[in-house]
């Protein structure tokens, strides 16, 4: 394959020929497609059917403790509940509260709570006149949602191969006491599917904030979602390491059952320290007398333990496998060798990052969705929706039947080239250097 | 009955020989008797057992327009939800959100986005100096305890027959722009069991508030929960009212069905105008993907439609009825024509009011619980827990069985006449005139 950028204009326009060709075929197929968001496939959610069945009317919904699961009461979460959810964070059952549906939920009320009575004891947030987050980008558009909608200012920092750029992230907060937390997802991220290095984990647990109230919003929301049983990322726990490093209250983490049962009717968690979690239950205890206890025992009845849990995401592997391999596979078919984009390899996870050329990914998202594909909108991995090269696009796999996936992957693809063709001709025009270089390239 | 004001020291030191050796016969039951809040029994939680079998495996959990339950979406809950909790709550589906578990969850959230982001574009709360609500006393401790965790500050509103005194509410919230709500519980109150009259639903509906965002928190929990079929309280709908009035962005509606289905595992909901709808929206849009929607399709096909709830109410109400009979006719028996208690007579929702001559409550309750009795805390009805004249005692009947619940209230009444007795000669001896006055009329 030549690179796009060592042909000539000609060239590339005659290539733009056969692609316009192809891209009206597309459009002829009146598409329906929809790879915009990161849901389970309705393969996936029958796997959990069997969740309907295990409390009937015949069953006592009664805790190993004597609770009546269907009546007031235990805030926190039911026992049995704390130890499969404790096992599949891998904290301690006493480290945990049970929540609702969503974790996003969970994260909102965090964030709520800290800017209406501080952390632990510190200033309202809202009483500041500045609250900082730091946002690593790529990232997930609902994590930069919420603190937008609070007001707090969000300050990049990218996403490297081991995980965030540690050196920028240390010195930020050390030096600036507005910095109050840090939105991750330090496992298969949200988009880029890589996982945080041991050293990442390690710099993390040891950040020396000059906030006192700043926290580390860990959301580990693919910790059990691999796809492969022995090629898996490893994720040194966080809460352990930050109890090491003699920093015990500096994390909250969060997660969810959203994509092992069902989205619509899941069981959610913070896992923290205890200090931590004793500053959250104070509120808790006004907000609520309890969440939905049946639910959290239907969870437990269902998975039975951790191995229970973790073999049935062998399942959703077995479905999302070949989705995120054909997906590869198209795109190193279809784009490889021609320098107008880059993608990840993601072992886990329900995402893979993609990056246009500078300037590329509006028009690429605009483009699939004139022919019937609707992906992520351009620019949702980064605060304010501003994506500052426009080029990173987040393809999400997982609910399109994997025949419409290989179509729509094909449309992409098609629709990168198109793109970046024109893009590369305008950037010529525009800059007469780089077209005189190109050029040179193409007479070799 | 001779009231014991009539009676001479010796009468009733006499009598309260009599009643003290039948205290230490309680003592010696070792009894374990909780009457604190207003839980269903274990009998009322097996009413809905059917639930746990609507939703198997082998069913659709697709709603009428073709929305998966199961998966991610639908933020303000599913259509048919909204139809059958629309009947429930008396209003039109589309001024509905249906949220999770506990409606004092959507009550604290509704008060925590107000905090930080006010109401319809008003000035978020927490950056005003001074926030105000009124609390109808007595009345409910979360209602309070929420307000009170937020800093507003609360002013108390004596509850009357015909529901709380309009001349001043009406007063207050014209004059003082620092009060942005008011706490009720129209219907079968909490804790007085009666009811709003017409024509205090009709003054609510034209209250003329300074503040433009101040809302009446209307928490009608017992909306359905009468104990008779043909002898019920009716309450005016606030939301129409409200409209036909041309305030009809005044109210904030809740209602769940923890009292109907499972405490444990029930749906909520908050009805309102669409203005302030839309503007509820805007900030849940933020905080979830959605609640959990299977378990709205569970309590939809579980009941099917507002007759079903009825009907199912019914059964209820065949449990509660002897339980509130019982309460009150042993309240007649033993304290009748003594002067030293009064106590109202609902008909519906969870609980009867006892009011104690001034300065008892506490000492009641700690005696009842020195006998193996916990009864509501005295006190709890107010807000900051202070009634000012120490004399409301809320009684709770629904959760204990029928024996214990008769046993609990022989035991009640008795710690009240003790009480009472040790009170009155406590006010002889520091009130000389009222000792002759009573010795007086004991003369006569």
């Amino acid at each position: 394959m030549q690179p796009y950028a060592e042909m000539s204009n000609e060239e590339l326009l005659a290539v733009r020929k056969q692609l316009s060709a192809q891209y009206k075929e597309f459009q002829g197929k009146d598409l329906k497609l929809d790879m915009s968001r990161g849901k389970p496939s309705v393969e996936q959610l029958d796997l959990s059917m069997g969740m309907m069945d295990v409390l009937s009317s015949q069953d006592d919904l009664t805790c190993e403790d004597g609770t009546d699961c269907r009546n007031y009461g235990v805030l926190a979460g039911i026992k049995e509940a704390k130890e499969i959810i404790g096992d599949m964070m891998e904290v301690a059952p006493a480290n945990i509260i049970i929540y609702g549906n969503s974790s996003l939920n969970v994260m909102f009320d965090t964030i709520s709570r800290s800017m209406t009575h501080g952390v632990m004891g510190s200033t309202p947030w809202c009483k500041l006149d500045k609250v900082k987050f730091i946002c690593i980008v790529p990232g997930y558009d609902r994590h930069f949602a919420i603190t937008e909608y609070f007001g707090i200012e969000m300050v990049n920092v990218p996403m490297l191969e081991s995980g965030p750029d540690m050196d920028m992230i240390e010195k930020l907060v050390a030096e600036d006491e507005a910095i109050k937390g840090i939105w991750c997802v330090p496992k298969y991220s949200n988009p880029t599917g890589n996982s945080y290095s041991d050293e990442t984990v390690r710099r993390f647990a040891r950040l020396k904030p000059a906030a006192p109230d700043f926290r580390i919003y860990w959301d580990n929301a693919y910790g059990v979602h691999h796809l492969y049983d022995h090629d898996q990322d490893h994720l040194i726990e966080i809460l352990a390491e930050c109890k090491r490093a003699g920093n015990p209250d500096l994390v909250y983490k969060f997660s969810s059952t959203s994509k092992i049962s069902f989205p619509g009717s899941g069981i959610a968690a913070i896992a923290t320290s205890r200090n931590n979690l004793e500053d959250i239950e104070k509120q808790l205890q006004y907000q609520t007398i309890g969440h939905d206890k049946v639910n959290q025992l239907r969870h437990v009845r269902y998975f039975g333990d951790i191995h229970g849990m973790v073999e049935h995401m062998r399942l959703h592997a077995d479905i999302l496998r070949p989705k995120f391999e054909s997906v590869i596979s198209i795109l190193d078919r279809e784009l490889g060798g021609l320098g107008i984009g880059e993608w990840t390899r993601p072992k886990g996870g329900y995402f893979i990052s993609f990056n246009t050329i500078d300037g590329c990914a509006k028009d690429v998202v605009a483009k699939c969705k004139k022919a019937g594909l609707v992906m992520t909108k351009a620019g949702a991995t980064y605060p304010y929706g501003k994506d500052p090269h426009d080029s990173n696009i987040r393809i999400a796999p997982s609910y399109p039947p994997l025949g419409d996936l290989i179509l729509a992957m094909e449309l992409f693809a098609l629709c990168v080239k198109i793109v970046t063709i024109d893009k590369i001709i305008k950037n010529r025009q525009e800059n007469p250097a780089p077209v005189q270089h190109t050029e040179a390239a193409a007479e070799q």
